[in-house]
């Protein structure tokens, strides 16, 4: 049977074969940056914003991933060709670039530079495009721009993975929210956070969240939408007033939020008209229904 | 030639053919804990005190290693003792245990567990050891116990790695001083800090800090010698008033700083006695002169 | 049948024929100092203390009661004897002083005074001390010292309110623990937290909660039993490493804690051998057995 | 001699026989959301709009008041029609709303409801709009939205109360302006701030202060006006720099101040050109010179 | 008549002829520190803890002021005793060394170095050892550590002036006490403050003021008399709470105050049982009745 | 030969015969506010807009200085023309208005005022024109609003110095950037900083900084060149991630930077196109080639 293929340092490789040495400061100190695209009909969905993010997230982090974004890009579209075929129907993959520093005992400092696919996991979540997500606050808060931007996309992760424990340890179907330091909404578990209030959306400033290009993808469609947009401060009274919420990230596109720390959002209808008219619009500039993609999945 | 070994998910294999997943959380999310002794003369120092606080990193990280403190403790010895006939003359080990939460694809999260060996830069770090160390403090602030506890030792470490490059890009010989949330002393790049003035010790409050073993031992240490030691918030005035600092951490035991952000330290001589006091009793405690050990290096 | 009086403004009357003026300023502004005392074998335990610290609150507020100290314990006294005959066989009273600032159109600004019974709450909180608390931490922080000090017992309790009602929409029978505005643990619902660590107690300092007179008693108890006790700023941390956990308040005296944010607290045994001790102490200094009093509503 | 009437729990009362359980959650706690607006010529202004923020005040804290917004207004209308007959010559109402979470011993958590008119105090505060107000700064800092979101309008008011009376403590004409968490200006008790430079309308963001009807008022007819207006954080120096001072609230509308923690704000002459023109401009929006009729009371 | 004199930059010249250069960094930035003793009965107190201090301040500046501490301090003395001759009776002198950077159009960063006298405010301050000083809080808060050390005694000081100049703008007769950043108690206009509460005394932690040298004496007199003594966080709450509060600093050693924010402190009666007791304490330490010394001033 | 004069309360004198008592609170306190334009070919630039600005400095003060704004450009227009004749070939001054709240010992309070000229510092800045500067951040924070303005110009500036002299400590070529209270990026040793990022001219908000008259004519020619421009909160992950920087202040006009921490900035070439732009509008609006002025001293 057929296996995916990596890029590791210089040569496609299968997956089985492709491993990180236990003295990659990537691994040791989670010191690497990456970035994920996904397929729609198993073609990668701006690639080159996904590249040019991953080379800020690296300059800001000062590593060297020794090629161009270019080639960088290049790569990534080739290791996304040839995994295609191995994708069942309905299905797509996540598509990663991943830099780390190089190894601890590597005087040369030369980076470790990993392409890899792996399938979405349309199944898991088919259910949340039935239901919504319910959207719930965690005790831990997000870290600040001081300690990490987070508009860097890195493999330092343990503190939202900490928020998304505890809320789920008190309900597994929880989808974690995370406050800034002032107590403002940031984002999820790699998902950002939008609202709807009045006809207008809302959704955390720049800076203290990754600006997800999913994200940037709404604003864009938003725009052409003649929806107005507003990025500030938003809060847990904004939460309880609005109107509809939704939430974004590179796997799920748009997908609408039921409840906010238990409460029903809006009049409980989901979606509500906004955030449907936005999931429509983004079928459409992906050129698939990718709604009905996580739906036909349901049940399975 | 003989090959340093590592235990690796149950297995003693050579290092060179220990690798992680690129699917393991470890790498992905830097989703685990670990801890490091070292050795004196090889024999590993405090490893049981290591191993328990391994374990209390794991149970805050909500990680299951799979294995009782007292295995793992047993293990680690076994790996050291292995390891130790390839030790050069005048050299010790680094020793650690790393446990990550296991590959993203495995529904049964069986955590990864890897315990290795690693020689001490004994002849990088011996000119130290003769000049004092340039304490410098970076803009980047310490990670505050809100987004993920200084004292859980982790894989998330870009925090940290971020304020030493800052430093070292206008002093590549400075040792970087990170400050806490409100500006006071905290740690450095994996050393706790230390101050005397007037005879007495002084070093940031254990929350803002890993609570490392030797500055456990330290403070132990002081206890004996009738040094009074106080912990709290520790800023920029008291190290500028401070007559001696120096730092700890496993590698270099007790190590004295020459100045502080430029500025002599005292009288400028060290070690300053109550610093040379410590230093003594440290080779006592360890049974070796590890001071001797880093200055035979020195000129290599 | 008899019902259960209070006293209000100057006179004892039938419960049913007290109430507060719509213009009352402790209803608008919730503009009131309160404290509440509880009853073992229908007496009152530490009243005075009650009322000292009544006074102190009523001061901090700037209002006057219209009466000493003295008084105001008599006449809460006097309340109790007379509510005392309505108990039910293993019952006991909550016993409040409550004053307002009076009326908002009322120029010369009589405080409204009441002191009231109420019976506790035995039965629905007899299964707590079977199967211990189930901590959890809201993403609300508690007031800090610098908006209203939780060191004054006032009629202002939204904040509290709103973080129970946030982990109680995810877990019915959670019971909150708040943190403070630095991310340390605070209090809860009315409640103070300990821990244990190698034998040592921990609570958080007394600027950042209600300073309870159960708090105190725990701390006069654990002296007694040359039990150490630290008051700190204990964190999510210290929560985790803790070996045992529980919680104090007039009405419950000391009650164990089963896990925190869903971790099994220590081994999972409770009480713990700590926390075990206390729990004597505290129903011997107030010469009954209280923990038998509630488990024998179990089942009711 | 006839008496006013107020709703309270499904009927029509007189206001004196109207009153609050002891065991009410509104009293114990201050547990209640409460709106307020006022008549002009005895009719209600932008009474929807009230009621509408009463509702998302109440939908904030999880409270059901048990019948529809429409409905809460109809009955506020009703009442203030019953009262309208009271009013003397040139008077006005306070028409308020108040809902609290019921009764702590009643298990259906069914909530109180009561409206009620008062007269406002047009004597009292004649004199202001001939002197305008002194503005002075507290030391007691605005409760900030991750305490309890200042845009809900609750009986939780302390933190205003105890601001207020340490200014008036110093100066008893004294109108208190509390700065944010961050040292901004915020809002007073119960009135929204803001300021005017080189034609330019500033006022706090809406996140930090209660987002008052008549603040919203303003900012209409600042369009109609084309005064450009800025939301932003204002802070001591945006004071010192201004021209010109007022605050906003229900019962005084628009009105001047005159200086600034004992500053002359911008000429002295009050109002200012900019405010004096919001002030025409209020006056026509509601159909009566409502500062003439405050001058009107002067004297008396 | 004759004149005082100073020495500055090497020369004791007359007072009137001694200016700093309107290019000194002393001025131009307030680039400066400084340090002030007082006389009692002509002599200096604690010269060389003054000194000291200065020199402590002139470090953490990392101003060079080109001559040994005991240089100083003989040289303080030669002025102190120059000028005794000038006293009138019962009176006597601030003595204050001040050191600048220099000039800025100086390449050689030679400091400026002043020593000078002045008299003691006594008949303006006496009324206040009568009366009591009335603490009012200020919006303004003081200058964290993470800003500039307030533990450092320097020429920068508009921060307390801006303080003091918003309370007596309210009321001349008040004296300005500072919040730290957190809301804290911290300092005044150049004093430490202090309660005491159940025969205990508190103070703010030395990291957040000046730590005086006069609030050192008092720390020395608490601990011969047996008075326990705490530094920590005080805030609002406490000071409400207290019995006796009292200020101190060199020129008015002790002095008790009368009320807080304008709430009688305690019972009234001033000086309180415990300030009475370090008054006559401090007298006795100094060899004078520093109290009636002010008091004979009474009247003038 | 000729020497300068300056303006010192009411009387023009020889530079050499002005100075300041030893009494004066802008020495003592650094109690003064300034302001400080330059000419070009002799001509002061935009001299009203600066004693405007001074003018707020010293209303936030709450120094009067005597004489109104008219008569104090005068003043300086005068004491800059008496001085024109002394300056050399491609030579410049500072000209500054400096204003104290007078002497500590002179019960009027009269203030004292200073106008004075200073060649700029054209020879030694001139490399940075040829090379860019290197921004460094320090780990001293700008003082934050709620402390003392920085959008006052006064003569408290040891924050600002004790940063420079921390980045100089390590990087003697080093131009400081201080972080604000959060992490942002404030401003430098009397500079704004500017960055630009795909076509978008950024600049931290004015609340945070020197709202430099420069950085005010910068705004003014981006509007003119259509040139985006957005005052916002700027952070360490908008610098790495800019493609141009530049530091504005009124002696260097518009200057560029090369590196950032030391990471070059952008593509490394300077001036970036967007700088170059400004830097030649900058030249054309103040009629003269400001930076050939600079590079003409290179060498000297």
């Amino acid at each position: 049977m057929a296996e995916r293929v990596v890029y590791l340092n210089g040569q496609i490789v299968p997956e089985s074969k492709a491993s990180i040495s236990i003295r990659d400061l990537g691994f040791l100190h989670g010191d690497a940056a990456f970035d994920t695209a996904r397929t729609f009909n198993g073609k990668v969905f701006k690639l080159r914003e996904h590249v040019d993010r991953l080379y800020q997230s690296l300059k800001f982090l000062r590593i060297d991933p020794g090629m161009p974004a270019e080639q960088m890009a290049e790569l990534t579209g080739e290791v996304a060709r040839r995994n295609a075929p191995l994708l069942g129907r309905n299905e797509d993959y996540w598509v990663s670039q991943r830099v780390t520093r190089g190894r601890v005992d590597d005087a040369s400092h030369r980076a470790t530079v990993l392409i890899e696919c792996r399938p979405l996991p349309l199944k898991q979540r088919a259910k949340y495009f039935r239901d919504g997500v319910q959207l719930v606050t965690s005790s831990v808060r997000r870290t600040p721009p001081w300690v990490m931007s987070p508009q860097v996309k890195t493999h330092n992760y343990l503190n939202v993975v900490m928020a998304d424990l505890e809320v789920k340890s008190q309900n597994p179907d929880a989808w974690v929210a995370l406050l800034d330091e002032r107590g403002n909404l940031s984002e999820g578990s790699s998902y950002n956070i939008f609202l709807v209030k009045d006809g207008v959306l809302y959704t955390p400033r720049a800076q203290m969240v990754l600006n997800g290009i999913t994200r940037q993808t709404v604003l864009e469609l938003a725009s052409q939408l003649k929806i107005p947009m507003v990025e500030k401060d938003v809060d847990l009274f904004d939460a309880s007033a609005s109107d509809e919420m939704f939430v974004t990230t590179t796997s799920v596109c748009i997908l609408p939020a039921r409840n906010f720390n238990g409460v029903v959002i809006g009049n409980g209808h989901i979606p509500g008209p906004v955030t449907k008219g936005l999931m429509a619009a983004f079928s459409e500039r992906v050129g698939m229904d990718y709604v009905g993609q996580y739906l036909a999945h349901l049940g399975e």
